[in-house]
């Protein structure tokens, strides 16, 4: 394993004794499955944080082999390593990357000794035990779920920072969620249609012609049409948020692929059971997002680039002839994954929510 | 002006005296507004067509310049010129690709002068003149109105036949209408939202930095959400298709921008007052387009790429959770524009529908 | 197997008796090896062909995919299967689209059996064995190294008329060799740098992240800078057209990967014994090209996408400062590749050159 | 003007009283000319500078018009000012992205009110007045150019730090100076091929069809194969590094359009008067390079995406079969621009060099 002087980040090891913010030394952070996407990314923002340290990459493939070597637009030297035990003793933290179903396992081992963990996968997401296993089939950790925060940092700020265990939400439900949850506090969604598009980065690693740049440039795709897994985590954390007596009549979630890398934007179309004004609607998202770091809220439709590399989502509502229609953007490697892991690591360490994300 | 010889196209002078399929020699076209892409795509098209002989170009700028230069991918090396009255003594067709507005005047002299017409523009789409001068401001021809027929090749075949002026239907409209004819004509739609993408040549030519690569590139955009021009086209179309008892309570219409140059598709989201299953749906959509030689129905999301450079229109109808689910799939400048033009000329001039299209 | 009705094509089997061009009915082709880009276009070019036939189509996976499934942009419904002793009794020619290596056999056992075939691999191409072995390793079939020729249609035309085994040339020397040829040919290339540029699908099918969309977008990179096995292909045909006593001192030849599907440019810096004005160069260009069907001289570097989905190629050559600059873009796939596949073909069987191409 | 809280950055007023790094308070910077890409990212640069402060932004078109809107992927909420000398009093430093010709006169204001500067044009790149004069015509500030330092900060480190207006190196002289310079310096370079590759945002703003994105996708275009205005620059910085004894003989550079954004790549291709193998290549760029910041010495080519959004330059030199290949790769903006800009700022006013830069 690398010295500590050189996995200390740019920061240096001079830095290894400095508080954390107000309160401590910079944390050892140890990123789990770090060949992915997000995973990299993730070890990435680590590496580069003013108040974390990058203790150790690990991964099931590309042993030894340097994460900036791997991806060479990462500084990361590390080379990734096979998770062992012995990594976590001197770790506080750890970011889950792993697969579904292959996450659990690997989060509940490592809350056994006393880590705090931010996992990527949809293993703690869902409330619904039912829910998950006919989506994603048998739970690797179900005693876990209970003790689980839904790591939409803006709605569940006080419970992420007491948190020792944070489901990361999907990309589409960050964008989606984000995009209604003003409109689902009032009770003012009887029916939406929401229609996503994605960059390729969002379907992951070595997924060979799906993914190959020949089928996908010059190209948009719809996919999953119908049983989409993020369809059940919208609904379930919609719902949550919806007044007792204001049930969501109809969700329809249809993700298309576009031919860009890292962006991700969602298109919603809101049915209300009355009218609602520009006014109303200008009002309901002041008061949920004015203050939020990471939110901007727009006059004219957001567009995905405008938030590639950040942790930004920008959205607009707006009072059509028919239907509300909001827009959503966000990269979804950022906010959509491992820059909201960052944010929620963030809180559950007592740090800035916004260190190291710009 | 070139020589007949010149402007022969591929077949060569030698064809000239030829009838067209049965019933005559090759008709001569002029097309008008060759510089934008609509425009110079028809040139094309009309160029390598066997039936049809290219009499001149007309433009309103780049006069004197070879199309095969403003256009390398063209083979067409006739100049563009301005137009002039006596270019249309020996024609006996022009398709106009004037701006909306702009077209009228110049198709009434040439409807004067006893040419058949194809316009592309706007200015013949729409049945009612107060929608028209809403949406586009005052008609350059409203007496032409009556006699115009709505160009949707699949669902006007015989009244395309016999008309002399063809309006050729937007872009979005054509793939909206083609994906929805079939649940309009059986009262089947309720309540409508359309989630349309489009390829960057749908904005047309000189656009600045709305269409710049710098700004496109990695990016959707979301654009004109409210009150875009080819709603109402949309609306009145599906309107004369549904039952008389059946009128359509919402259509929602949004169009984004996606980052490539041809190719469009729309994904339309659909409630009814009643069940649908898919056998229905199969059936209804194999009675209306089994046998049209340019539609494919499919049991897969449909990819733009598919239809890439050619007349085709790929469609899958899904029988969703809440709602039936339609996508459907053209290339905007061929099926959305210039392909259909020629489909239309094709027929109001006695040819095969599909000669010089595949 | 397909009826003959279902695979006779667009012309349809009424056509199955025609002449083909003047002297016999349409020739039935099989292609080999159709899953890949080259393969699969191969089999779209001949379905479309008004005067071929398409026989068959073999593969060594996906046996029992239609063409127009695994390649929805292809209308060719036919099924892929494996190569069959028995398909190749009433065939009359092969494309053969097999890996390097693999090929040899292959074209000996259709040899064998009377088929004229074009072979895309570069198993034929190269006169001298050993250079052959060094690159690619043992040869399957050496004795038919002598009957083979290379085809570069425009410097080979009456060979490939009578040649019964036609080696296709690689997508590099293709452009390179006919941007140099009219140099070489009058020994004035002294010293040449080539530099290659081409997009994805000249990498081949399923090449994993090497060729994944998030690797190759936004991003430009070169590849084999030493020991590309074109290199040898083009210095080996370079020779064989300089003047017996003007040697070229020195090929540098490196290719690049650009973010785009189909499209090739090289652009190539002679340095020659003597000066060379700008009328010299016309004048040597016109001799070698005038009249070329698919050649284009231009006054203005040529773009990949003036040759996109042709087989066209476009040159410019310039007499600069030090060196003389010569650009050439083909499209990696047609001219590159299937198309100039489908040109040697029809000079093989008496057909028109063009025919099928345009 | 808006309010230091309001222009004081990320910071935040409370950090306008700390030193910039050891000895001062943060310096007040103007960037003149936003409108444009280099601009735009200059002061976004500056406003997320921990050690810098933005005072103002200025245009000549745009006006009122907040930067964040007008590019909405920077954070900047400052709107474009026309220039007013008053902006000047309290300014300590400017860099200027004018055009060629129109920088100068500005510039030279400038430094009569003392502003140190860096100019982003032309106008001070070049030591010799008749060549500047033969490519971009009269020179608005002579006077100036004996005391302008050329900022290509590497090799000119030390003048830099003691400069008063610093001429940022052009884009393409950046990649191909850094590629070329420990070959130069020890009179290696006989002969050299430089092969460029250019991102979009290269063009600048606002180039109608030359750019737009239908023009850009798939496709790559040389331009100006000859008399390109980069190669004075290469030619005489290459010349200024070479031992009096060895010139160079020959300079062929030809920059190439690619379908991307933000990214630049040159293929240098080396005749050196005597052979060079790879250890000794090794030792020369090792020699040259080790320690520095932004470039990473590489061993395989290096693809324009690993420096997207960074200031880096990677870099590999290959000993091959004819002549040296060298490979050099920057983001067109960053270090081909602002980057380096605000790399050169740094040391101008006594502060890290990397400062702001990751």
């Amino acid at each position: 394993m690398p010295e500590p002087s050189e996995n200390a980040g740019p920061g240096g090891p001079g830095l290894a004794g400095q508080p954390i913010g107000p309160d401590g030394p910079r944390a050892r952070v140890l990123v789990a499955g770090a060949t992915g996407y997000a995973g990299a990314l993730a070890a990435d923002l680590v590496w580069r944080h003013p108040d974390l340290e990058l203790a150790a990459l690990t991964a099931r493939s590309e042993i030894g082999t340097p994460l900036n070597r791997l991806y060479p637009r990462y500084a990361v030297p590390l080379e990734l390593r096979e998770l062992d035990l012995a990594d976590l003793d001197d770790v506080e933290a750890a970011i889950v990357a792993y697969p579904h179903g292959a996450s659990a396992p690997v989060v509940a081992e490592m809350r056994g000794r006393g880590l705090v963990v931010v996992d990527l996968s949809a293993d703690f997401r869902l409330e619904e035990l039912p829910t998950y296993e006919r989506f994603y089939g048998a739970h690797g950790a179900p005693d876990l779920l209970d003790g689980a925060v839904y790591g939409l940092t803006e709605l569940e700020r006080e419970a992420v920072a007491a948190a020792e265990l944070v489901a990361n939400p999907g990309c589409y439900p960050t964008a989606t969620i984000l995009a209604l949850a003003p409109l689902a506090s009032e009770g003012l969604i009887e029916d939406v249609v929401i229609d996503a598009k994605s960059g390729v980065s969002g379907a992951g690693r070595d997924k060979g012609e799906a993914t190959a740049f020949t089928t996908v440039t010059e190209n948009v795709t719809a996919y999953t049409p119908v049983g989409h897994r993020h369809r059940p985590e919208i609904a379930e954390k919609l719902d949550r948020l919806s007044p007792s007596d204001a049930g969501i009549e109809s969700i329809t979630f249809v993700p298309h692929l576009v031919p860009l890398d890292q962006g991700e934007s969602v298109s919603c179309y809101v049915r209300s059971g009355r009218d609602v004004g520009q006014d109303e609607l200008d009002r309901l998202y002041e008061q949920a997002y004015t203050g939020e770091p990471f939110i901007k809220l727009c006059d004219a439709p957001p567009g995905m680039r405008d938030v590639r590399d950040s942790n930004g989502c920008h959205i607009q509502v707006i009072a059509g002839d028919d239907r509300i229609v909001v827009f959503a953007v966000i990269d979804n490697l950022w906010k959509g994954a491992s820059g909201q892991a960052i944010q929620n690591l963030n809180l559950m360490l007592g740090l800035d929510e916004t260190a190291g994300l710009r």
